[in-house]
């Protein structure tokens, strides 16, 4: 007994078809499984992008889950295609380092090179894997196929790893590092680094922030403020706004915060 | 027994994985549950946009569907998160009007304050209730929890009044209401005010229609017209092309409509 | 007994609600009914893209699945709404051609003029047949209402024929078709015509392309390449980037190949 649920995560876009072809080529083996879609608005060929939507959603899924993340611009060459097995949940994906966010956080039980053809489309194309592999592989394991035998473990996978925030000084040096539907930037600084409340100074793009916001419509409209996201760290927003076309900001700026 | 089918309406657009996140949420507690996008793409915090959309949506699906709408600028603050039982139908939102255009159409048998955290996720973070609040108790209430044991009732909720024709003189003045992806624009002009055929002038932004279409193809490649949309509402159409960019149109733009 | 599964390919677009709310329709009639989504971002209007859009998608999915397909400028018309089988799959879409790439492929079995009411929702737009007839008919075929129930077979069904490639002289000129989400441009060549690997010359908008690559990843950043995509036509593309913005090209933009 495998899961019902697979996740997707893919840079493939909602304007062509791919996606939908892949669940049609996963119903076709499992009519008894279920979609989510996460994004498939990852930047085409973003693999850090990829590693970062994945690792924002896959833990809010049930044990069992199935997160297919096909962020492949390797398609077709000699980058194999792993299946993870991670905590509670397995992973399809090309093994381009777009899982090195789910390794960081639990190391990974196993990683198996997908190699077993009875499992793939009898011809595979060499532009579109996901359907001619990942798919049908995720299919087979929601039947319950157990993960060897899709193929052979491996443990020189790739891996890359996130930049971490320095705070060798005195102050804590971090950047931007994804940036929201709604302008907001999202920072590699752990809120565990912050109280609330607590005296502080952020510095972005020459913009001073000196105080955490509990919530957004503390700050008035337009105005810049910090606040403690949904996923745990530091963000810079713009309330009724974008912080990023506000500050034309993109991942990888500067974020500089101190205490006062 | 509550109801298998959950939709969604948000603010939250599909490039970052916030609406997958809040499926993962629910398919925890109730994996037999099945998730209806109605929209992601309201503009970031347009709370009428949000109503509009769930007024022209809830009615097509079957009684006791939840229906959720996470438009959310108050995220965090004391805004109450509130399920509210409208005819055969449960909505769950922020209390912040955004449920009007639901209450205009038939008063509620109840409105009740969600508050009892057992049905909350157990840590509540202040920028993202659709996924620690609205997702798990849709989730619950789809599992058959009864409503008041989420909260109690109140009476005082938001609720805002849409802009109505003004018909008190010898016309109609209403206005553009919503802006579909065609570039037609529905009006907040009644059909019951209209009938096919009749001799009447439509003018907006210095155009006159001066009949009423029975089909979109009656018009030429190119030209403007008036017809009686599928929401049962006056609709500005320019036939092969979008009257929105072709007048430079938005909501709130007046649209007259005399009877000759 | 019908299929569970339906697929949908619109231009519906994802702002508006109107793709749920067929969606709601049919969960009102068959709770048990799967929808998959192919695309709703065929281009208003653009019966060609919604035509090669389902041709390259319909065969992925199970026998029995019912494919709608509402790219329909013409609703409200005269233009009858049709049930066509072809092959092992349904499809229901307005009778303007949109199906001719199916018919290519395998000559319909049957093709029915939708005409019975009772299927139908009770009131019928002018504007939304996705809604008042595709949809219930789709959900109603799915519980296993016989096709000839929905209507009488008719013969002088609406198709046009694509664009094929002139191999009459020296060389084979085609043109491009489809242009995805990486602004890569898939071609109506075949690739039967190639041989990888062969000496083969490609043109389009005076770039000459002198091999046929096997991945992409062949290519270095930015440059162009051609390769079989996963519909086995010849594709142009440009490794780390967008063909289509870096040649400005489009649909039916010329495209020749001739053999060194």
């Amino acid at each position: 007994m495998g899961s019902r649920i697979v996740t997707l995560t893919t840079d493939f876009g909602v304007i062509d078809p791919f996606v939908g072809i892949m669940k049609g080529v996963m119903l076709s083996i499992n009519p008894a499984l279920q979609c989510v879609d996460l994004s498939h608005q990852i930047e085409p060929h973003d693999i850090l992008g990829g590693a970062l939507v994945i690792h924002a959603s896959y833990s809010y899924f049930p044990p069992q889950t199935i997160h297919l993340v096909v962020v492949d611009p390797g398609v077709g060459s000699e980058r194999r295609p792993i299946l993870a097995i991670c905590g509670d949940y397995f992973f399809l994906a090309p093994d381009n380092g777009v899982l090195s966010t789910i390794y960081e956080e639990s190391s990974p039980t196993r990683v198996i090179a997908l190699s077993v053809a009875r499992y793939f489309r009898r011809e595979i194309s060499r532009t579109f894997h996901g359907r001619d592999i990942f798919a049908p592989v995720a299919a087979w394991l929601s039947k319950g196929v157990a993960p060897l035998d899709f193929g052979q473990e491996i443990r020189d996978y790739t891996r890359f790893h996130l930049p971490k925030p320095d705070s060798s000084g005195g102050e804590i040096q971090g950047e931007v590092l994804y940036v929201d539907r709604f302008g907001n930037l999202t920072t590699n600084i752990s809120g565990s680094f912050l109280k609330e409340g607590g005296s502080l100074k952020v510095e972005i793009k020459s913009i001073i922030i000196d105080r955490l916001c509990q919530f957004y419509g503390e700050k008035k409209e337009g105005e810049i403020g910090a606040i403690i996201n949904s996923w745990g760290y530091l963000e810079i927003f713009r309330y009724g706004g974008s912080a990023q076309r506000f500050l034309d900001a993109r991942r990888g700026d500067e974020v500089r915060l101190s205490f006062v």
